[in-house]
Order: structure tokens, then C-alpha cells, then sequence
């Protein structure tokens, strides 16, 4: 994994004297530790354990590709030229009545379409955040989320988890504490169902303290939920959003339900503040690819991503099953690993006094054997890592490993944690 | 136009409390006046003359809809799939190709792919500018650039051009005055070629003096370049980029050679450099669509851009000369005008004395005689303008209009001027 230090000292000639100008926050530039292992995955032989991609092989291609073929020679006019920088007005209201099985009713006015639901958290940073605000978030949480946030010259403050998800006191004793500093707090960051990179679910009962401690501290809730719809039971959980739509910014995407590929999203947010999300949007792309907007409402409109999405989540569901019996037969006495309902992940704590205390340290072997595996360092935030006089208790992710299954057949998936076990 | 200050003040409820926990930025941030215009544009009876969208009709659309079925069919496991952060490789050497007909010979691993060229902005701003710095833009210039800039809370300066473009002693001349007063000029953001809002074109032979005047201060190049295949006589001017790769950041756009629709752009940068840009952009969209980038490459790779844009630039061309010559029948004796060797615009100057001092002043009544501009202002940075001290000779634009002649028939076009011309 390069880092920023590195590139930044590495430097040469042209590129040397240009970095001269960058600007302070460039600093804070955080290569994808995900991305990274990605590379090493596509080696012949390797086992990945890394992944995030969603399994792609059960759409409709034929069908996908008529559809894209009448809408270019129908709508080429419109679906190739450039579009409101709200987005689709038919895709913003199919998103409204899609939320409905999460318990919400926003209105149109409410929605923003974007490029991925990356960049509705790139947004909301942007528009809520000066340098040295706080923002919260689970401890670990989506690396690539750090990776915006660090962008934004914010302090990160990571609050831990256990098996229901956040606890709403912990939430609000940290708030307290970090107030009583003089302190900032922005937005608190959470993936309420089956989050990337541990898998664990905000329990029901928990949700409306959660929101409610939030709204009295005059913390914005960012909910960001790509996985909400891969529930393994076919339930859906209720959004944050629908406990209080004024004080929850909610983020959608269409990359687990149908494809990354097109690159779509959707925020809800009050319609004023999504007026600026707009305005914010514009200005970094003009609108949102307005052809693969098209083909998610096409491929939303005719209903093709409800047996879709029903099919896959089986998919992860048997996938998954098959890394934990993996786990029971072959991980070490006393690792611990979470038991997702839906979603793509399971979170692994190394036991104490075992070969590798740090789990980055195990990658190279782990490699060499034959697997590939995100070490869980990569979802906790550096900085707060580094801080001077941190409490050596707090978490940095050093026993973890985040261990996916959304791609691979699960004798696959279980022959790449036998192989892990074997170096643990 | 709503402006910021109206969003922000009649903000209440669920608006008004998030609105509290905006960042600075926030109040920079600028509603794009041009699409504040497009609504107008939009209403029957209206020709417009403030478009800016490039004419699709000539755009062989079922030929594109047949390779886009093709491609999802048979690659849709990787169109519709995550990509790399930089871009498709293939679309990357491509463009390396295409740049030689502006003299320029950039490696692949100098592009970075984006979600438009407006995207390449935002991130080459996001990675150079802390607030306060300077960006020297031409005066005027396009208002989507502005609208980016001031959502870093930088400092514009606008250089005005003559009809050879920017004059680059007048550029050396101002960067010594902002060195003298201890300010930091970060880059100059450049459209060298038929230039929006002007249509003016940067002299061939001011070109090495412009770069090497910004290398010798430090002052980074970026070249915007998104009309440069629309010469109105088949002819391409040498790119700044090729007379000097390392100080020079080049955007390029399929907007007007293909489709502004499936948003694609690319940037060249020095390659540690470019690297940066693909860390910030993989923070706002991950990767830009896969699918979209794939469509892009076969219309570029199998040719059909060449004629296509052949066709479009003599549209253009034809569409230019109507409304040149309308105005040259109609306008108000003392009326100036920009006459366009390329692209899409004209640029007028209203004589001193008319009935309307200021352009936006006559827009209310322009619509009411069925046709629609962009007043000049637009295109000027408004806290420029408002700053205290200014001298009153800077101009603001507020006797200019832009006049797009980009969509609509030859007649109508003339007609519009016409309508126009009946209420200057």
C-alpha cells in the first residue's frame, strides 16, 4: 500500500515542482487500502477474501442490452444530452416509492440523484463540514467513507460497536465529551444494516434513541445503506430516515441492487438542503450520467431487480454460511468472528497470544498461501490511530480482519479460509 | 436567479435547523445561472439563444444502440461491474492518440478518466487551492468554473482578453501585482480555444509566451479544451499542454464530440500528480461509469466521431454565420460582437447610451418578445465585482450577452436575434 507520504516524497522533476502548490488537505489524501488488495486478488491461484464487488452473474444481460439498445435509438435525444442536475424526475419518484419498504415516504423534492452514493457522502461532506469538525462514525467503519472525510481536513471520532451495532449512550457520551471540549460535532456517519466491514446490524429497538440523541445534540444522521435490501430472511429493516426525516440525510444506491457500473445513487434530504446538494453536484458534474439513469429506472420500472435482488441475496446467504462453518472447523481457539443477516461481510478478532498479533503482518503469508483479505486497520481512521497520548485500549483494527463473501462458490470461500486459518 | 442568500434566508423547519450546521463554503456556493435560463428556454413560442448544448441530431443512434446492446450482452460482467479508479486503459490510450492532433504526447499513465471534464476541474481546484488562494481566470468566463471556485472560498482574479484571447503580458502583469501583495496565485484556468462565453480563440502565437510566463512564476496551467475539434475550418490549434507537459494540467471533454449525457471527461497531468487526482476522485465517484467510458470507446474507436464531428462543426458553422449576420442586419448601430472561428458562442457589447445600460436588465423584456440569452454577468465572479474599492473601468459584463447559436435552425436563430435586437 503506497502511501500519501510516500508519493508526496517520492517525487521528481514535473510532478515535484507542481506538488509544491498542492493544496494543504491533498495531505489527507487517502489511497484505498481496499483497492490495493484488489490488485493482488486478480492473481491467478489467489483466493479472495477481499472483495466488496457485488456478484453480477445473475442479471439479465440480453435483456439488459434490448433495453439499452431501444432506449438509445428512442431516447438517444434526451439520454445522451445533458440532463437536470437534480436527476430523473421518474427515477426520483420510482426512489420514493421504493423507500416505502423501509418505512419512509419522501417526496421528490427530496431526492438527489448522483453518481454513486460515494458521491452523495462526498456532498453532504462538503456542505456540512469546515476543516477541524468532528465528524462520528462506527468504529470501523467504510473505508472509503475515511477516504472522503480525511479530504476534508475533519477530525474523526470512531465510536465501537457490539453485536447489535451502536449503542445509542456510548453515541451520546462521546457527543457530551467531545462538546465539553469546545468541539464541533457535524453529522454521525452510520451503516445501520449489515455494514461494511463487520456485517453487524443496528438493532430495531435501538434506532429511534439513536436518531433522537442525534436531533438533541443538533448532529445530523448520515444513514448510509447500500446493503439494506440483502437481508438473507428477505426482511427489510426501517431507515433512520423514517424516524425523523428532518434530522436524518439518507444515501441510497443502485450498485448492490443492480449495478457500480452505471454509477447511480440518491440522497433524501429537507427539499432546501437538497437544494444546495444540488447546487454542490452541479458544480462537480453538471448532472448524473442521465443513459444510466435511464437504465436503472428501466430496469427498476419493469420490476426485474426484485427477483434479482431476492436471487442474489441467496446467493450471499449460502456463500456466507460457508465462510462461518469454515471458520468453526478451521480458525484457531478464541478468534471471534460476527454473524451477518444480510450483506457481504463477516469481521474477524484474532485471538490474544496468537501467531500474529497484527493482522496486516499475516497478509504476506496469507498471500503466499494462497488468500487475500482486507486487514482491518484500513477501517479505522489514522490519525486518530497516530494521536499522541491515545488510550491504548482504543481500537485501531490490529486484531481484525475483514473477510467477504459476495463473490466466489462457497467451496471456493471456504478453501481461501482454511488456507487463512493455516498462517493465523 | 434565486441566490444563495435567498436559500439560505427563507429557510425554515427542518431546513433551517441543518442550514445552522452548514460549512463556510456553503455560502459560496452558486446556482448556475445559465440553467436558471434552460427553464425559460423550455417554454413554447421561446427561442433560445442562451442554450450551450451541443446539437445530438446527426448522432448515429441506432448504430449506438446496437453496440450498446452488444457490449452489455457480451461484457456486462465488466461494463456493469466496479472499474478502475483511473479509468479504462483502453479509453486512456485512446486518448493519448487523440491528443496528437493538438500536438500533444501524453502516456496513459498521464490520464485519468472522469465523470466530465467539469468533474477534472473540481478535482484539480479540491487539489491546489486552500481558501484564500488566487485562481486567474480570462475575463469573462465560464460560469461553471466560478461556480466551482467558489465553493473552495478562493480568490478570483479575471484578466481580460482582447480578440486574441488573453494577452500574456497583461497575465504577468497581474500576477506581479497579486505577488507584490503577498498573495498566492495557484493556477490560471484558461479556455484557449472559441472560448465560452466569448467564442474568442487564443492567438497561435501568444501561446508559448502565456505558459512560459505562468512556469516562471509558478503558476500552474489548466487548459480547458472542450470546443477544440469544432473549428469551423476543420483545422486544430496547438494544445498548451504540448508546448510545456509539466506545468500545463489539460481537461478534455466527449461532451461535444460525442455525449454530454454519459458523462465522460479526462484530465492529463504529470503522473504522481495524476495519481492525486485519482485518489480525489475516487473519493467523490469511485470510478467513473464503466459503461459509459466502454460506449465512449467504441464510438471513438470505431470512427464514427471523426464525421460526426465534420458534420456537427459546418451545423455550427452555418448556425454561427445566421446569427452573425442578423445581428450585423439588426443590432443597434454601436453593438459589438466576437466572431467565432469555432465552438458555440458570440459574445456582444451593448454601445454606451442604449436603452438598456445593463443586459440583465433587458432579459424580463427579451422574454416577452420570445427570446432568451445569458446576460454577461453570469460570467463574471461576483465577489469580484462587489469588492469594495473596485475601480468602476473592471468590467462585469453587465453590457454583454451571450449569444449560443449551438441549437436551432439558421432561420429561427436569426429570427431570435431579431426579436432581440427589437427590445435593445
Amino acid at each position: 500500500m503506497v502511501s500519501i507520504q510516500e508519493l508526496m516524497q517520492g517525487a521528481t522533476g514535473a510532478d515535484a515542482k507542481l506538488m509544491r502548490g498542492f493544496a494543504s488537505r491533498a495531505a489527507g489524501f487517502r489511497p484505498s487500502p481496499v483497492r490495493d488488495v484488489f490488485e493482488v486478488s486478480m492473481r491467478p491461484g489467489i483466493i479472495s477474501l477481499a472483495g466488496g464487488n457485488p456478484d453480477l452473474e445473475l442479471l439479465p444481460l440480453e435483456e439488459l442490452g434490448q433495453m439499452a439498445s431501444k432506449i438509445i435509438a428512442e431516447e438517444g435525444l434526451e439520454v445522451l444530452q445533458y440532463g437536470s442536475g437534480a436527476g430523473l424526475e421518474e427515477l426520483a419518484e420510482l426512489v420514493c416509492d421504493f423507500m416505502e419498504s423501509e418505512g419512509s415516504r419522501p417526496r421528490p423534492e427530496e431526492v438527489q440523484l448522483t453518481a454513486g452514493s460515494q458521491m452523495g457522502l462526498d456532498l453532504v461532506t462538503k456542505l456540512f463540514t469546515d476543516p477541524g469538525d468532528v465528524i462520528l462514525t462506527e468504529g470501523p467503519t467504510y473505508t472509503g467513507a475515511l477516504g472522503v472525510f480525511e479530504g476534508y481536513e475533519v477530525e474523526v471520532q470512531q465510536v465501537q460497536m457490539d453485536d447489535a451495532g451502536l449503542d445509542p449512550a456510548a453515541v451520546e457520551s462521546r457527543i457530551r465529551e467531545l462538546e465539553a471540549e469546545g468541539k464541533r460535532v457535524k453529522f454521525l456517519y452510520t451503516i445501520p444494516n449489515y455494514q461494511n466491514p463487520t456485517g453487524v446490524t443496528l438493532a430495531d429497538d435501538r434506532r429511534a434513541e439513536l436518531v433522537r440523541v442525534c436531533r438533541e445534540h443538533d448532529v445530523v444522521v448520515v444513514e448510509d445503506n447500500p446493503y439494506g435490501q440483502l437481508g438473507f430472511d428477505g426482511q427489510h429493516h426501517r431507515s433512520l430516515h423514517s424516524y425523523d426525516p428532518d434530522s436524518v440525510i439518507y444515501l441510497g444506491s443502485f450498485s448492490k441492487i443492480f449495478s457500480p457500473g452505471v454509477r447511480v445513487g440518491w440522497m433524501i434530504a429537507p427539499p432546501r438542503v437538497r437544494k444546495f446538494l444540488q447546487i454542490a453536484a452541479e458544480a462537480v458534474t453538471i448532472c448524473p450520467s442521465v443513459l444510466s439513469q435511464r437504465l436503472v429506472l428501466g430496469f427498476m420500472r419493469e420490476g426485474m431487480w426484485e427477483s434479482h435482488t431476492q436471487r442474489t441475496a441467496q446467493l450471499y446467504r449460502r456463500r456466507c454460511e460457508a465462510v462461518l462453518a469454515a471458520c468453526e472447523r478451521h480458525m484457531p481457539a478464541g478468534t471471534h468472528w460476527t454473524v451477518p443477516e444480510g450483506g457481504f461481510f463477516t469481521w474477524l478478532t484474532l485471538p490474544e497470544g496468537g501467531r500474529h498479533p497484527d493482522a496486516a503482518e499475516a497478509l504476506p503469508a496469507a498471500i503466499d498461501a494462497g488468500v487475500v483479505f482486507v486487514p482491518g486497520t484500513a477501517f479505522y481512521d489514522d490519525a486518530a490511530a497516530h494521536a499522541a497520548g491515545r488510550a491504548p485500549e482504543v481500537p485501531t483494527g490490529a486484531v481484525n480482519l475483514r473477510l467477504a463473501y459476495s463473490n466466489g462458490e462457497p467451496e471456493t470461500l471456504a478453501e481461501g479460509v482454511r488456507r487463512l486459518a493455516s498462517v493465523l
